[in-house]
């Protein structure tokens, strides 16, 4: 072509394998819990971001998001799709990218794959709500559902509450030892567990992190004993919830953002004026979280923009240490802004500028 | 890194490179005319399209704006921002990107630059309009506003409609010169005109396509004659038209979205019960466009989702047989789709099948 492309048009892009990377030379726990600062950060500063609900495009098969936010000074959004069937011909439920662009011109600054992103951005907002709401002794978590997303959970409850003892239950056992295998020789105590009942038995928090597309009762109310954080993260869409309303009702709730929370999340079966505390303003020191030790603590997670906002940030952050990434030609950058079709005409021309031999 | 990205983690990216490439290798006579039947294609199956609004972030300096759209087979959507003060560090007012997904999957099977795109897609859209809306018999056009997107504007008239006379107008005379350097040699006869009065003289179709954002009036009652088709590009966001609200009260006003246009179009300058035919029906047959040689026709063009859609839908086709692309790394593809974290971490070790002699 007749011109290289200028450092304008050139977007930073983390693909797949430079996440893994990025993700192993920071080291994985650290990785979480300096993402958990960012959430955190972010959420003190809630009320500057420029909030939305999620724009959904649903189809029989499954749905297509887009999550933008922007702080004022830097844009995100990341595309998410969410197809249960996918597993059947070998593809992800969920994959998902996004971009970080700035505000004060709108180019694109950070593409990112956020598959992994996403898992690890999830589990470090369970772990920071945690940290904000369980009991401050909780040393054991039971994980009910232990599919793609379960390992950080429990990697990230370990970095940032000290969590080292894992109660696991699946119905299917495989996924519960595949969990266990892969978290093996990290100082966590694992045990594989029959049933939900075997697995809250002596847990100070219990995640729950099931996959059906449907309303399922993981926990009932009689298994909910007093003190207990409940970190529920499956239930995240209309017509998926994974708890008994009667919990619900006992229970403190915390959210991310109300009106995405009251379609989405577990407290969809409640009446729509049930109270919630945001859990920013927890954060922010404007609302208590936990007020008693005998209270039921649950974060309805269903997963907001603003988190994901934080991670591109964080990641953006890293490659000035770790970079690894590919430069993308994503941006037209004509020498005259106004001449785009010059711009566009001259590249049919054999290398002028080599020519000229510059 | 321990494996390579299956195929199922590659989406082909089209770079600004490439597109160039892509550009050249078909003609950009032909692309106009082959982009125009793919957006006319599409238009035809209007009531198919999953349509909303454009998602908009807007700050002091310009807007971010992300536009979706589904026909229940594809999705799509682009990114675009809109910074006027740009050009003053050397960037473009617009850039855009978009990316295509398999609804049936949620997985992106294109990503591509949209800058020099949307630019083809534009100028596609008015000359298309123009085709169902124009005097049979025209060759004239002026173009008002000579910008990036001036030639763009005569090629595909050029090409769609046989236009080959234009008559070129803009306030700053080297942006006619420009436009006018650029377009020789393509069998347009063309002419620098000193004011907009004089552009118009005998001209069977008007582009306004000026860039300001600010409520400007470049045509006048008095300017426009019976019979005239107005293709008006610029007046395109909340504050900015170009046209006098007495010409568009004498037209027959067609429109791509109706709640998209009253907002962004001329016709916000009207109100809010004013009527317009959509452009889609008259495409489909199922409304008039022009119905008289006297009568003033008016494409209030404010730019839609569906016609990124079809311009990414044609980039799409066109790779199959001009394969300029590359692969991105994007989507997470785990040999188990449970076990994300399993691949993240053995992403650790130094290939193990490379080791194993595979």
């Amino acid at each position: 072509m007749a011109h290289a492309p200028s450092e304008l048009a050139l977007v930073p892009f983390v693909s797949v394998e430079n996440m893994m990377r990025i993700v192993h030379a920071v080291g994985i726990e650290r990785f979480l819990a300096e993402l958990a600062g960012y959430i955190e950060e972010d959420f003190r500063r809630w009320e500057r971001f420029d909030k939305t609900p999620r724009i959904a495009s649903h189809s029989r098969e499954g749905v297509i998001e887009l999550m933008p936010t922007s702080d004022g000074e830097a844009y995100g959004f990341k595309y998410v799709n969410g197809h249960p069937r996918n597993t059947r011909d070998g593809r992800q439920t969920v994959t998902a990218f996004g971009v970080m662009a700035g505000v004060d011109n709108g180019y694109p600054v950070l593409i990112s794959e956020m598959t992994i992103l996403t898992a690890l951005r999830t589990a470090a907002m369970s772990a920071l709500a945690a940290k904000h709401l369980a009991p401050p002794s909780a040393r054991t978590m039971a994980i009910i559902g232990n599919g793609a997303q379960s390992e950080f959970q429990a990697l990230a409850f370990g970095a940032l509450l000290g969590i080292d003892r894992v109660r696991l239950h699946d119905i299917d056992r495989s996924a519960s030892e595949r969990c266990a295998r892969n978290l093996a020789g990290r100082g966590i105590d694992l045990s594989i567990c029959a049933t939900p009942q075997e697995a809250v038995e002596g847990a100070d928090i219990v995640t729950t992190v099931t996959a059906d597309k449907q309303y399922a009762t993981i926990l009932t109310d009689n298994m909910v004993g007093s003190g207990l954080h409940i970190n529920a993260v499956g239930g995240d869409c209309p017509g998926k919830t994974e708890l008994h309303p009667d919990i619900l009702k006992r229970s403190g709730i915390f959210v991310e953002y109300p009106p995405q929370t009251r379609i989405e999340g577990e407290i969809q079966q409640l009446d729509p004026d049930h109270p919630v505390t945001e859990l920013w303003q927890v954060i922010a020191g404007t609302a208590p979280g936990r007020t008693a030790r005998e209270q039921i603590t649950l974060f309805d997670s269903v997963g907001f923009a603003v988190e994901d906002f934080s991670a591109l940030r964080y990641v953006r952050a890293l490659l000035e240490t770790v970079p690894h990434f590919d430069a993308l030609d994503l941006l037209a950058d004509p020498d005259d802004p106004r001449d785009l079709f010059g711009m566009v005409m001259r590249a049919a021309s054999p290398a002028p500028r080599a020519a000229n031999g510059i």
